[in-house]
């Protein structure tokens, strides 16, 4: 272990504060970024953050946190961003990209980069010019509450370069996560963006009144759809019943805590997009999705049922009655 | 379709109750046997089974319902045999088997034989002398107690002749049921009884602890050791993501209303083996079903940690507590 690499988490939400505990496991010092400047201060006095995961306790011998990004990337190894997608852009608006060259970066964003309909590798690649090779990603099944518990999670950690992948891989293995390497940068980034709008999906089937017979049909259509698209995008070998890949929809999509499913299950009830995005007092990742995947998809022959039912009833405004109706024509 | 002819279903379960109910849609009469004559009675009187999805009504114009098995099979084309598996040997016990000759069997059965570590398909053929190709099956991923809220189910109609299993998905299809017509009888049964195996396996972690995180990898783990285990037996091309075989998985390991993981879950909790099917008063399929797949599995090499763990815990007193930490070690 390596433990002099420097690490640098840029986040303030319960991903970012999952992956911040798990570090301090395996490395003396963590820098850690959030924009929240009262978050700060909250964590440097009581030790907590005050909004994600309140009952991680931190060793402020170990974090060194702060809201000035340039301080907390200039010095690390590796850059770990772990902001919301809808907020990744804005993060790094100003920010001085030469600073990031030599860098190792890695995603745990979950989800795509709305401005660029692009998965954040892209992103990184081309806004960082980070080489593909020295960008990674970290990937569940994993529920950040579940990490703050110390229940025990299986990560992957997916990067082309192996080596990286496999450092990664031993920095956020502990006690209570497990950690494969990968080397499918493309497809578990793909997949994890995928999952959020198949959980929409599950949500508004849920809302519809369908019961657990149809969602299992659902779900097993849905890792099909998954394979079929990113071995399309990316076809490199990969076995999508891996936890990274099914596992990862699984986690989100029978997820009653899942807000991608919630944000479906009130479209399902009936809910318009506004004032379901109002209750929630937030935006699901697959909202997102689902419209870049509709973009990516258009450059490749792939068929895709239910992510175009999704599409159809949160951007065409199709009743999902009818949408749904259709496309369970198209299951089997 | 061709409702001239005679179908015959045995048992009075939730599954067989369920059956007959999607069968009246389409044929002018079932042949329905049970063993209790009291519910037969009921049924006569009250058009509702008494024990069984109660708020089925049925037509007494398309039933003919008997204890008689002789009675209720000698007219039929198509026998459905619908009873749990460890009440298969008993209910054709002194059952003139010559009666069988030319007709289609088909097992709705969901389980193993435990006197024969037999799948179903295996004991109609050895016991009937049923050629395999006259031998179906039917499986879900189906809860029964969604059929009779009529909540739309996709069902998988397996037999190696095409026109038996086309004929039967189209006996079985009607409003809230969608069929798909497979040729795959040993992958689609062997993939139904081990599902039970990890539904135990589910409950046996919920019952320690584990959480939603550690779920979605014990599932995708799962359904990895269906296909290394179908694909070893019968060596056929198939996609063990589809709803026959992931589906009908998921169905039952994520339900809390599954008599396997509940099992589990009180054996995870602490009970031991009898105490935990004294308090449940029934015993659950994949309790048989374990020991059979390991005895099946001498014979071939796969590995299945998941079904060992289970096997260890259930037959072999091993505490899940080590057994389990155990596994997580061999999962990924």
């Amino acid at each position: 272990m390596n433990s002099e690499k420097k690490i640098a988490v840029i986040g303030g939400g319960s991903w970012a504060t999952a992956i911040v505990k798990i570090l301090c496991n395996n490395v003396s010092s963590v820098n850690w970024w959030m924009r929240n400047d009262a978050a700060v201060r909250h964590i440097l006095k009581y030790r907590h953050n005050p909004n994600y995961l309140q009952s991680v306790e931190f060793d402020l011998n170990k974090i060194n946190v702060s809201t000035n990004l340039v301080e907390i990337i200039e010095p690390a190894d590796i850059v770990i961003i772990a902001t919301p997608s809808a907020f990744l852009v804005k993060t790094f608006e100003n920010f001085p990209v030469e600073l990031l060259e030599n860098k190792v970066v890695f995603s745990a964003v979950k989800g795509i980069v709305p401005e660029y309909h692009a998965i954040p590798a892209r992103f990184i690649h081309k806004t960082f010019r980070t080489p593909y090779s020295k960008i990674g990603i970290i990937c569940g099944p994993c529920h950040a509450e579940e990490v703050a518990l110390e229940r025990l999670s299986y990560l992957t950690i997916a990067c082309q370069e192996d080596v990286i992948a496999e450092e990664m891989a031993e920095f956020m293995s502990c006690r209570y996560i497990k950690t494969t390497a990968s080397d499918d940068l493309f497809g578990t980034e793909l997949s994890a963006v995928l999952k959020n709008v198949y959980s929409i999906a599950s949500g508004i089937c849920a809302g519809l009144g369908y019961g657990d017979n149809f969602q299992a049909v659902l779900i097993s259509c849905a890792i099909q759809e998954i394979e079929n698209f990113i071995d399309e995008v990316s076809p490199i070998h990969r076995d999508v019943k891996s936890s990274a890949y099914l596992g990862d929809l699984l986690v989100t999509a029978y997820s009653k805590f899942s807000r991608n499913r919630t944000f479906g299950f009130m479209i399902g009830k009936g809910y318009s997009v506004k004032s379901a995005q109002l209750e929630m007092d937030m935006i699901a990742e697959g909202y997102y999705a689902v419209k870049s995947v509709m973009e990516i998809k258009k450059k490749f022959e792939v068929e895709m049922p239910i992510v175009e039912a999704v599409y159809n009833i949160l951007y065409e405004k199709i009743s999902p009655v009818i949408e749904m109706r259709i496309l369970t024509e198209k299951l089997n």
